[in-house]
């Protein structure tokens, strides 16, 4: 795309009123607009990054045997009644709404209620299960302070699936797999390393349930990460536990044997699963007839993931003082071109990337300076960046940096488009 | 797809409160979830064919410019209150929610608004201008009664773009290129023949609107389609204008120069068009500077799909009694491959159909009669049926029968793949 093209501009200074790393260099780089506090609309540059995250989500998903579709936004509330979670005063988050018949409604801030309830209606025998239905939504939770940017917003883009297993030991066996899956998927957009498999408190069904904690002095919660990994259990990569704060205790350490040597961090939950068991499939009477002809309540997991949070956590993780540095695989583009006047060969140039499908920014406008350019890449922080100049074309090369390292380098202009694929 | 990993089931009945012939048959195909009244939940069938309509949509759209963006749902009060659009006693069917912090908010209806707020900060010259920008999101309108289906929900799937240009000539020259593409749209999801360019009323700016009516019964608006074709103006494919109930007059057919002959239909909104003008580049001071150092008003054009009144027309002209017959673009499926205890034969048919890209939907369920496959295969409605069964192997054959006809044939089984591809 060319950036004259995209109607997006860097601008200097985020609203006053936004306190967050990652919603001041998002909105500063054109990515988002702050609509209110914790609702934000995605800008083209975003909404490619989201698709991105989105993308790589749904493959794991589907790895696993899960199966897309999408739940409503306005959800019902006798259904609500069934488990308990109408009252504003079990549920403190809830955004409602009035039906013109003179009927209430909710603003979905979760999916237990509508799978179980949408379930109850298919599954009768063993044979309809397993099921791991997920969707990609908007939430809203009706949080009564919002200053983290896309961390914690009102409104906010979200992958959960459910698993709906026939018992506990089918379950555990997919809790596992999710487990991996959600590995693969952080490794993917480039937090990997920093992001540990946390135990947090579990609920009636389970001791434990997991949060996917990524390092980050912007985080909201504190963990204890293992030094030693003497784990039993699930099966992880080594040495990538840790424990939450929450439930930091002798007792606990001492159960998941994971020694006695701890690091406090800083940390903000990417991602979490849980065990449900039947606290929904019970008021929702979602059971299933067994080969022996028994009646049996549906063992319940959920399986959950903020993207927009977790494009927030990327920029959080990973910027300087000049802007995002974004990964490889949810980068907006993979290359950030920039020419000064020379335009017919950049042009060139940014045909014949675009041609063998690489993404490239082509910043072609006229009347920037070269400082103002380079800012504005360093901003966007797509992974490379090209540089078309009369100096580089004196020795029919280009400019080469990585948005990661400081160094350039010439390549050949015959040579760049191998060179980037 | 093996329909033993689908959750969802074929149903008997629709629920009793459900009058929409578009409702029923979806609901009874497993494609979509009825939560209460004009709410309704996708499941995997028919999210498959709102991903198929969405991508045949942006692909038109990106064609003529478009930039793909995604706004909140969350509607900020004070930017409606710019528009003089946030009073309920102005617009009746806005959804309101509290925020904790004691402020409201609205559920997105619409976005002309939105769009206009966010430009405000990205348009100052000439040379920013046109920009497309557009959006795939959900949508909610507080309708009195909601007794269509997905034709008229309280909440649906939708696409808006704006046009956002220097001049009316330069919009007037957009606006053609929108129609064009609207054409192709409902042309590739099958609906192209019986999809009529209507003049609807205008606005300040523009004498006539212009709607995309489809002939159907279950419609709620009247068109008069004109017989004759004397048109001049737009672009269009001859004989295929309208006048919308609302707007048809001696006067106005005169001006159209549509002749004196038209037949009376009823008929489905499928999208529209309307020229907005400076209505809202006025109030939210939305301005650029011109070559000459003056100061103008940007100049605005809406262009709206709803992707789930989309579907549920297709289903309400495309159907018989048996069930859905999905044109082919936007089938869940291509190929309804069903087998008869010859699972071993069809499951290597139904690997070879997958190798080669086709998307098939195998009946591999062993405790199901013919009758029961075949009843499901109708009501679902892929555009191809293969059977496999003891008697076309004897021929080395699979039977090929079209959704849309009554014959049969029968194809080698070495050729099949071929024959469908």
């Amino acid at each position: 795309m060319k950036l004259s093209q995209l109607f997006t501009k860097t601008i200097k200074e985020a609203p006053a009123d936004e306190t967050a790393v990652n919603a001041q260099l998002l909105i500063r780089g054109g990515f988002i607009y702050k609509e209110m506090a914790g609702v934000y609309s995605y800008l083209p540059l975003s909404l490619r990054v989201m698709k991105k995250i989105e993308n790589i989500i749904r493959k794991e998903m589907n790895d696993i045997g899960g199966i897309e579709m999408k739940t409503s936004v306005l959800q019902n509330k006798e259904i609500w009644e069934k488990s308990n979670r109408w009252s504003d005063e079990v549920v403190d988050s809830w955004f409602k709404t009035k039906i013109k018949n003179g009927s209430e409604a909710g603003l979905s801030f979760t999916n237990e209620e509508a799978y179980s309830n949408i379930l109850k209606q298919y599954v009768n025998s063993y044979k309809d299960l397993p099921i791991y239905p997920y969707d990609f939504k908007e939430i809203f939770r009706n949080e009564t302070r919002s200053r983290s940017g896309i961390l914690r917003g009102r409104e906010f883009y979200w992958k959960a699936m459910y698993s709906f297993s026939k018992n506990e030991k089918e379950h555990i066996e997919f809790y596992g797999k999710a487990t991996e899956a959600y590995r693969k998927i952080f490794n993917h957009v480039g937090i990997g390393g920093r992001t540990y498999l946390t135990y947090a408190s579990g609920g009636t069904f389970s001791r434990f349930s997991h949060e996917f904690q990524t390092i980050c002095d912007a985080g909201e919660d504190t963990i204890y990460i293992s030094k030693n990994d003497y784990r039993k259990g699930l099966k992880m990569e080594p040495g990538r536990a840790a424990i939450n704060k929450e439930i930091f205790t002798d007792d606990v350490k001492k159960d998941l044997n994971l020694g006695d040597d701890f690091e406090e961090e800083k940390a903000i939950e990417v991602g979490n699963i849980f065990t449900l068991g039947t606290r929904f499939s019970e008021p929702f009477d979602l059971n299933y007839i067994d080969e022996e002809g028994s009646k049996n309540y549906v063992f319940m997991g959920s399986y959950g993931i903020g993207l927009s949070r977790l494009m927030g956590t990327v920029v959080e993780v990973s910027h300087d003082d000049r802007g995002i540095i974004w990964p490889e695989n949810i980068a907006p583009f993979r290359v950030h071109l920039v020419s000064f006047s020379e335009n017919e060969k950049a042009g060139e140039l940014y045909n014949a990337l675009v041609k063998k499908g690489i993404e490239v920014l082509y910043d072609d406008r006229e009347d920037k300076s070269a400082g103002e350019k380079f800012a504005d890449a360093d901003l966007i922080g797509c992974p490379i960046r090209l540089v078309v100049s009369k100096k580089t074309l004196e020795k029919d090369s280009v400019e080469l940096k990585l948005r990661s390292e400081e160094e350039f380098k010439l390549v050949k202009l015959a040579e760049v488009v191998d060179f980037i694929k």
